[in-house]
């Protein structure tokens, strides 16, 4: 077992991470971002990885997409880990994407994105990657979604793409099943730029964030979906194309399709521990 | 200066704590949390800080609220950080702290609760406070928030409580006009029990959750509000009656009444520097 100091000390570190630097915080002082610097700020959104032939236009009639009121949507969303082989439409996908991380306008001529989502000091330093595996016009495969172009792109094909999206979230079997799995890794100069070492802290709220517009949007157009932290770095990695330094996966989150008494009867064993061991 | 390498390795230290413990992390096969080892689940609320008659009850009739379809709340929504100088209603008030943390249902006698945002593994661990300036029905002071209750509880009354919440986040002046502002503290146990050393980067990310649906539940009211991330400290844990080590304050949101035009207005000014320096 850990030893209880070891433990202690880590825990009081993860607690100072959450408090920000402090009042007495000894690097505040000197600390100049390298925006303060003047040094030319990074691009907004990532450049495609692919030529265009591996994009795919993504639709924006969403106001044909039935969708609840905000009071209905509270009440009845909840994670749903239980989804159907029922594909969604690319038009649900491209809702999706935009609802999370869509843009919706610019500040200056390269300053700053304005969003679906708040992000701390407009940095929007998150790039979107799908797992694709039931998606209406879409082959299976690993995508990046291009915000500016409303577009995504394909970056690998792959017939099945369960056992990677399983592997890739520490094993959660149910993930395997959703129409489409969601990934967001931060590009972290965008936001250091201009936060440098106070940069970490606040992206995290901002992948927050993201999930919860992607999960409300979700459930406002009758898909299920859950939240997962437990991300395997290295697997990330890999799966997505990135080199893990300077750009690295935080949250994810599977979507999809779902059967409403599927779902309650798997519920249930879920939370059979909880009833088994008198909690 | 902060020294070249210091500021980088505190830069990879923020990335380090964003990707989470890794594969090899050296401590992931000795870490046992608290509830493996079959330790006492603590509370799922703090308990109510003052007696009874410090209590306001809040309304629930929320189907009385004009709300819009989940699209236009997204198409709208942005940051607003200018005022009126109007109050929010009782039932406005009732229904931001529900939408943002209020309590839906319970798994098993105390295992946990299920709330209007998800949590990683349900552990809803954020205590939320209200520092009130204009609210009808509330005089104006400092609040808990009894979510088993639906009710607040006034921790003490303040005839203006603007230069301590303009202290509080960090001299940001325009936070003073909002007609309430609220503040999100960790119960860090209630995350720890469960995560242990790994409690913190997901309850920063929860932090998102609970400010992203406190934004939209404002905006689907016409109200308006602003994340604010730069906390002080030591001025919320005097503000906020809490110790700052096995509770501290995270996030904060300011909200309020507001004039479309004169947000308008104030935006120009706030992007003023990015077209003067030609951004």
């Amino acid at each position: 077992m850990l030893p209880k100091d070891v433990q202690q000390q880590l825990i009081a570190q993860g607690r100072d991470f959450m408090k920000g630097y402090r009042e007495n915080d000894p690097y505040m002082e000197d600390f100049q971002s390298d925006q303060t610097l003047r040094l030319p700020q990074p691009p907004l959104c990532k450049a495609p990885m692919r030529g265009e032939a591996a994009r795919t236009a993504l639709p924006m009639h969403f106001g044909e997409l039935p969708m609840g009121d905000f009071l209905s949507l509270i009440q009845k969303r909840k994670s749903r880990r239980i989804y159907t082989d029922e594909p969604i439409t690319l038009l649900q996908l491209s809702f999706l994407l935009w609802a999370s991380q869509g843009i919706k306008g610019r500040r200056g001529k390269a300053y700053a994105t304005l969003r679906t989502v708040p992000s701390g000091g407009a940095r929007h330093e998150y790039e979107t990657y799908i797992a694709v595996r039931k998606v209406e016009g879409l082959a299976p495969g690993i995508y990046h979604y291009l915000p500016e172009l409303n577009a995504v792109e394909l970056l690998r094909a792959a017939e099945d793409p369960a056992p990677e999206i399983v592997e890739s979230l520490s094993g959660q079997k149910w993930a395997g099943k959703a129409s489409a799995v969601f990934y967001w890794a931060m590009d972290a100069y965008r936001a250091e730029w201009r936060y440098g070492i106070y940069a970490h802290r606040v992206a995290l709220i901002d992948a927050g964030h993201i999930g919860q517009n992607l999960t409300l949007a979700a459930e406002a157009m009758g898909l299920g979906s859950c939240a997962v932290a437990a991300i395997e770095h290295e697997v990330c990695c890999r799966m997505l194309e990135i080199d893990g330094e300077k750009e690295f996966a935080v949250y994810a989150m599977p979507a999809g399709t779902v059967d409403p008494e599927k779902d309650a009867a798997a519920e249930q064993d879920i939370y059979r521990f909880v009833r088994e061991q008198n909690l």
